[in-house]
């Protein structure tokens, strides 16, 4: 798979040069030759005899990035002063902060934002709580809560180093969606003790977005916190990517003319993500799927499932399917895959059936290179931004909130995530859809607002439903 | 004690008014007739025989807020439409927000903040959790956590009630010393339960702001944090509270040019407030004080000592005094009050002796009427804002926590204290000290810097003794 440069692997370089002609000329050739995209060039000093300039290059990987460095040092009369890795000046000091939104100019002000005035409000909340979402921050803000214990795809990396990508994920939600989202990283991975701290935290906030929990344990923290709490729980590493997958399908099948209640479902991975995702293709109408792990097929016969593969065993493979994922895959109409990278060869895409829909999620190697299943495959995705229909959590997790907030929602449901999937996949027009876009940029200014009215929407007629 | 309208107790009244002559010096006569203040009028819409207009006024309290209408509504010819309470209105939708620090533009910040660029940072902080204060927010953030056992002066309200002075609080430590600071209010008031769920979610943080817990289970929850983390611990009732004490004492006695370690001082109150002052007291160097509670004064040979009073008795009253707190201001140079309002007659503070200083803290009612006190005492103090020598704790945590955050400090010691005081006190120079003005204003432009540099040097100097 080509392996495209990417500022997210990209340094500033400040090298010393000699002011003669075509320097710069030599270093752009040599970063190019190299493999490397100049992105910025400035000369930052410029003297009789010497020169000093930033180059910012955009590399492939860690390790490409500082071969280019290298190329750069080799050549006659370039001295290099200092690497700068983009992506960590971007985290210095972190990436959110806290502010005050109102001004505290005098006495007055302060009389007011604090004692003695703050006690007429915290009187009035002693006595009337559900005020909170009227007087306090309650209204808009949420806990990013994670362990730890699977960051990204890197492993069990502990609180402390969950916490950039905490930051990140609280930046995100006020940017797409103007929620204030605060990063609790808990130095904890007890089951326990995590649900308890959440209870004892949840006053202050109006949701729980949980994250990068390993499973099985995300499954059994969230079930407790659900029961535990009247705010809504959301972990987006499973229902996130599940409302993204299902707009995604919904809007694959519509290019290539086909039902969901009628397609063949090849799943690969049966984790957090995987049983999220047919949990909620399966609440959508799909009905012939058959989900393998590393043994194959998972089937009532086997002898190793767990409770969660025991509720896959009875809700899926009708037919009673006992061989690998290969076969599984043999006309199938669809492969969704969040397991491994490079598990596929392309003769498996080749013995799908017609106009076949493969998604290879994962990351950051899906289980095919995208290139070699598109041959066969009509509709491919992965989660790379680097290839057409990107899997994007991000298209999810925003407008979720907002609707969950805006309808002071306390609790998430099924009908929630598909309406919300259905409103995602309705971002992409008719005249728009074709097999490499059936979702929207993340940066589509419709996305938010649509994902949070109908999740809004779906919120409030549940809670009728309810109370009424 | 007169009581002064304040804008803490301030409504916008808006009004429809006869178009016609006076009718404005009518509505303010009126108010200020009822004793409010009027701090704004403004016509809303003007008609040819009606207009609108909001009035926006300061009362005593929310009775004489309330009464001021009633004197409106009464007048001819006036129909009150709306009353909106500003301090209210401030609170609206909480007072902070969180915000991002980096642009969020497109397809190549998203891949720096967030995957795939950001795993790189988690890599780096799983291999060196230390550099989290140069990569994450924990170098600039801390955590305002309660239970809600004693907000402010009104009691256990709980966790709920106590989020709008837990915001305030993270509002002002933006304000005046640049911190992020979020609020945690905790559903529980468990000792156990607090001190495990503040260690848990102590990675994101530097420093752990302790507020409005109630005695004595402050003092464990604070020894046991202190005893846990490796990030500093401070309850503000207590030590914000002493710091601030034993720096308004230290200017009070340059007004009347006596020593720490010569007066006599009568204390009335032995809560988390009075035992932390009188801890930092005796660490300054006063030797001789008695304190008193309801029962009287704190001796050896009382029966129902705590372990905390018992650290009291073996620390004060070497003379064994064994009266009440009338007698034990009898020739004292200074009383402090951190008890109940009204408590002291005009003759308690009479027979104190000459140049005598008296801090009557109890907040909203001191333990006497610092006009009549003023009768008898050469300097006075409160911690109310409409009287001079406001005794306010914002005088002292910010910088604090600056200087901590400032110093990376993993603790809080006692020189630490002493030097912000010392700090503190020193802000106020000779040619501007005078009985009314011992302690500086909190909008004072050096106040934040000058108590951070100390307690920064204080940190620094004894890490240095702790490692050298």
């Amino acid at each position: 798979m080509a392996s495209v440069p990417s500022v997210s692997y990209s340094n500033t370089v400040r090298l010393d040069v000699p002011a003669q002609g075509q320097v710069m000329s030599r270093l752009t050739t040599a970063v190019e030759q190299a493999g490397g995209i100049v992105t910025a060039l400035d000369v930052i000093e410029s003297g009789r005899e010497a020169l000093t300039v930033d180059v910012t290059i955009a590399a492939s990987d860690t390790a490409h990035a500082e071969s280019v460095v290298d190329v750069l040092r080799a050549l006659e009369g370039v001295r290099v002063r200092k690497v700068s890795d983009r992506t960590f000046l971007m985290h210095l000091g972190g990436k959110i902060e806290v502010n005050s939104k109102v001004p505290i100019r005098n006495r007055d002000d302060l009389s007011m934002v604090y004692t003695p005035g703050v006690a007429r409000v915290s009187t009035a909340l002693a006595e009337n709580p559900d005020d909170a979402r009227r007087l306090t921050i309650k209204r808009n803000t949420i806990a990013v809560v994670t362990d730890g214990s699977a960051v990204l795809g890197l492993g069990n990396l502990g609180a402390v180093a969950a916490l950039p990508v905490m930051e990140g994920k609280a930046a995100l939600f006020k940017r797409f969606a103007g929620i204030d989202a605060f990063p609790l990283c808990l130095d904890t991975q007890d089951s326990d003790e995590i649900v308890r701290t959440v209870q004892l935290i949840a006053p202050v906030f109006a949701g729980i977005n949980l994250e990068d929990i390993s499973a099985p344990r995300c499954f059994e923290i969230e079930a407790r916190l659900r029961e535990l709490l009247d705010i809504p729980v959301f972990h987006d590493d499973q229902h996130g990517t599940a409302i993204v997958v299902l707009a995604a399908l919904t809007n694959a099948l519509r290019v290539v003319g086909k039902e969901l209640g009628a397609v063949r479902i090849a799943m690969s991975g049966a984790g957090a993500a995987g049983s999220a995702i047919l949990a909620l293709l399966l609440a959508a109408g799909v009905r012939d799927v058959v989900v393998c792990d590393e043994h194959g097929a998972v089937h009532g016969g086997r002898t190793d499932l767990t409770e969660r593969m025991r509720w896959i065993a009875d809700n899926t493979n009708q037919g009673g399917y006992t061989g690998d994922l290969r076969g599984a895959m043999e006309g199938a109409d669809v492969f969704v895959g969040v397991s491994a990278g490079g598990i596929l060869r392309e003769e498996d895409v080749a013995r799908m059936g017609e106009d076949a829909v493969v998604f290879a999620l994962a990351n950051p190697v899906p289980e095919i290179d995208p290139d070699i299943a598109s041959r066969h495959a009509t509709v491919v995705a992965t989660g790379r931004s680097d290839f057409p229909n990107q899997i994007n959590n991000v298209l999810a997790f925003p407008g979720v909130f907002r609707g969950l907030l805006d309808a002071r929602s306390h609790s998430v449901s099924t009908e929630l995530l598909l309406a919300a999937a259905t409103a995602l996949a309705g971002v992409v027009g008719d005249d728009e859809l074709n097999p490499t876009y059936i979702v929207p940029s993340v940066f589509h200014s419709d996305v938010v607002g649509a994902v949070a009215g109908a999740v809004a929407r779906a919120a409030r007629e549940s809670a009728s439903v309810a109370t009424g």
